[in-house]
Order: structure tokens, then C-alpha cells, then sequence
């Protein structure tokens, strides 16, 4: 019996930055030696195409958001890229915002993929502002860009209208939040580059050690589970 | 007066590693505390659009090869991204691999850029083995991912028409290869993300080391100036 391919699918908007979903993008798309890919990534937007923070690198997306909305159930993993602080707060206040947050929310309430025994929200960077803005990270211990702090906790506490009881962790490549309700692990990675450890935790965490060892040494990237610059 | 902003052309090409061009475009893009951009990047490819490894993301190029071929003077730094070792021997039998071997022998021909006194050839990963397809780095010293040390010596050697004495280098983030006689510094990254280590040097060289270090802080990431997995 092969084994069931893992499916990622990763949120683009306008201004968002690319290293946040890159990162993720390239370590799910490692090959294992001996098969098919593991994970499957869909990439979807609002917009097609869509400009990164780089306009040097603009996406065709392969899913509108409403197709990826339609069938949420299919995905294992959710990966929620972040921006700069000057476009964080525009796109939440958007339309395309609060539909994005309500389909976090919605995420947040599934059962595990019945394929596969897994769900998994991840965001990058200030990706954790947009999952705070759906109102899921009250009462919860998550990170974002050491430069994203307060941000991250005003986000969180305007969703609870009020306090909120977020706690905000500083310089860590990732916070395992713990699952929700249903059963859905929500990570929040640190700072951009953050977001390749994440996805190594992640690979280890839905298809084992050995693969995350693999595709750790295919990218050459030495895994950090401290938090970043902790060593110097 | 105005610093000069560095331009960087990064070339893309289908099923090319997409963290190999982004991790160097994420680190070019980042923003000055107190100005503009310090460094302006231009994608270029054959193909519009153009599908990276992961089908996932796929590009629409800022200019064609063409265009770039048509003003190559104008650029500081030219990327050359790495793929996959099935891709890389088709890609350089192919005429746009030729071309582009043509272009990047072209560029290390040209005299430092007027308005910055600059010229930068950066290859990320197997980018290596195509610069290599060039001819140019007969009789130095070199560097690629892990895994792709011998098929940079045999294409360099196949350019040399025999021994090209190339010495490779494994398991380094990078190999500053040196100046060419017109006085473009070659400079060979290792695998997918020591292009982000590589990226960090050249601003570095370019523009400073506080300016390094600052794009370093904006992405979290720790630079490492030894060989991967050396300090395991």
C-alpha cells in the first residue's frame, strides 16, 4: 500500500515575504530516495498573479482561495507566510483579511485528515498576527519576528476584545502552540529563516526523524531548536 | 547624494531550486533602516511563466533573457540558482543552457560596473556546475551542494576540453573563487540555503558589514561562515 502523500497548502498575498513560504515550500518538496514526494504543496491566493515583498519574484498560484476554501479538508498542513509590519495591519482590516481569519478559524475546527491522522496550522514570522486576528491564539503561548511582539499581542487582544491571555515568546525558532479542540497542532515559527526549522520539525513530526534528517541534509541546513542567535 | 543601488539579475529556469534564488532574494530585498533598498532585483528567464522544483511556485520573470543579455553592464551581481542533478546535464546540453553559459562567460568579461566599481557572479548550489559549463573556472578553486562534487569536476573539465584542474571544495557555505582578469569576483555557494550565507557576504562586500548584519537580523538568521554540519 503507498503510503499517503501529505498536502500542504501555503496562503500568498500581496507584499507577503517570500522567505516565509520558500522555506516551507522547499523543505516539503524534498524527494525521499527511494519514492514519490511525501508532501504535495498547493499554493493559493486572492490575486493571480501575486507580487512578494521582492517584486522580483511574482507567483502564478496554483488554486484561487475560494477552490482552497471549498475543499479545506483535504489539507494536512496550513502554512500562513507573514510581511512586513506596514502590511500586516492593512490586510487584516481588508476583505481578503477577514476572509483569510475566518478561514484559519475554520481550520482550527477540523478534525484530523482522515487519511492521514494529522492537521497542522503553521505560520512564519508575522503570519502569527494573521492567525491571531481570527481569535485562535487567546490563552495560548506563540511567537513571531523578535521585531513583532507587541504587534502580535495587540492583534491578539483586538480579536478577544479585550484580554486576550496571550503569551508571546521572544527569539525562538518556533512555538509548538498545542492542538485545538479538534485536534489541530498549531506552530508558529520565529523570524522569516525560522520557518525552514519549523518545517523540519514538522516533516518529523508527520512523516519521522529519518525524513527530516534527509531533507535537512538535502537543503544543508543545520536545524536550530533554540532560539535564534541564543549561541552567540 | 544618493548612495548607487546595487542591481542584481537572477536568472530563472524551469524546474530550478527554489530556495536557491530566494534565500539570495529574500537577503537583497531587505529594506535600510533610514532610506531606500539598498540593493534593486530583476528576475530574467527564458520562459514566462516559469515553474520552479516545486510546482507549487511558479515565477513571472521581470525581463526576458534577452533583455537582460541586451544590458548586462547595468547589473552588479548576477545570480545563478542550482536544480535538481537530473535537471542540470539537460539544461547545459540544451541551446537556452548554452546561451546562458555564453551569457555568464560575458559577464565575467565585463569591467567593474562604472556607477558602483562592482561585478558580482554568484551561483547557488549546482549554479555552480552551470558557470562551470562556461569554462570559467578552469584552474580554481570551487564549491557545490554535497552531493554534486563530481559532476562539477566533469563539466568543468568537458568545457576545458580535458583537465580543467578545478579543485572542489565540499561542504563549505561558500568558496570566494577569486577575481577574473576583468576583475568579477566568482563566488560559488554551496548547497540550497548557504545561498542565504553567501547572499550575506556579498552585502557585505558591497554594502558593509553593518548593513549585513542588519540583513541578517531582519531574517533571523544566524550566519555561518564554516562548512555545514561542521560544528556537529
Amino acid at each position: 500500500m503507498p503510503a499517503t502523500t501529505f498536502k500542504v497548502a501555503v496562503y500568498l498575498y500581496p507584499n507577503v515575504d517570500l522567505l516565509d513560504f520558500s522555506g516551507p515550500a522547499e523543505i516539503y518538496s524534498y524527494r525521499s530516495l527511494d519514492g514519490p514526494a511525501p508532501f504535495e504543496i498547493t499554493s493559493f491566493a486572492h490575486h493571480n498573479p501575486v507580487a512578494s515583498a521582492s517584486s522580483a519574484l511574482v507567483y502564478v498560484p496554483n488554486a484561487t482561495f475560494q477552490e482552497v476554501e471549498a475543499s479545506l479538508e483535504m489539507y494536512d498542513v496550513l502554512v500562513i507566510p507573514g510581511a512586513h509590519f506596514d502590511t500586516i495591519p492593512v490586510f487584516i482590516d481588508s476583505i481578503e483579511g477577514k476572509q483569510l481569519a475566518q478561514l484559519i478559524k475554520r481550520f482550527s475546527e477540523l478534525p484530523p485528515r482522515k487519511e492521514t491522522g494529522q492537521r497542522v496550522l503553521q505560520s512564519v514570522c508575522t503570519g502569527a498576527v494573521l492567525v491571531a486576528s481570527s481569535g485562535i491564539l487567546a490563552n495560548r503561548i506563540a511567537t513571531t519576528h523578535h521585531m513583532g511582539l507587541e504587534m502580535l499581542k495587540e492583534v491578539a487582544d483586538q480579536a478577544a476584545g479585550g484580554r486576550s491571555n496571550i503569551t508571546v515568546e521572544n527569539r525562538k525558532r518556533w512555538v509548538d502552540v498545542g492542538t485545538t479542540g479538534a485536534g489541530v497542532r498549531i506552530i508558529t515559527a520565529g523570524g522569516v529563516s525560522s520557518g525552514i526549522d519549523t518545517s523540519l520539525y514538522i516533516v518529523e513530526l508527520l512523516a519521522g526523524r529519518e525524513a527530516a534528517d534527509w531533507a535537512s541534509e538535502v537543503a544543508e541546513f543545520d536545524r536550530r531548536d533554540v532560539g535564534w542567535g541564543a549561541s552567540t
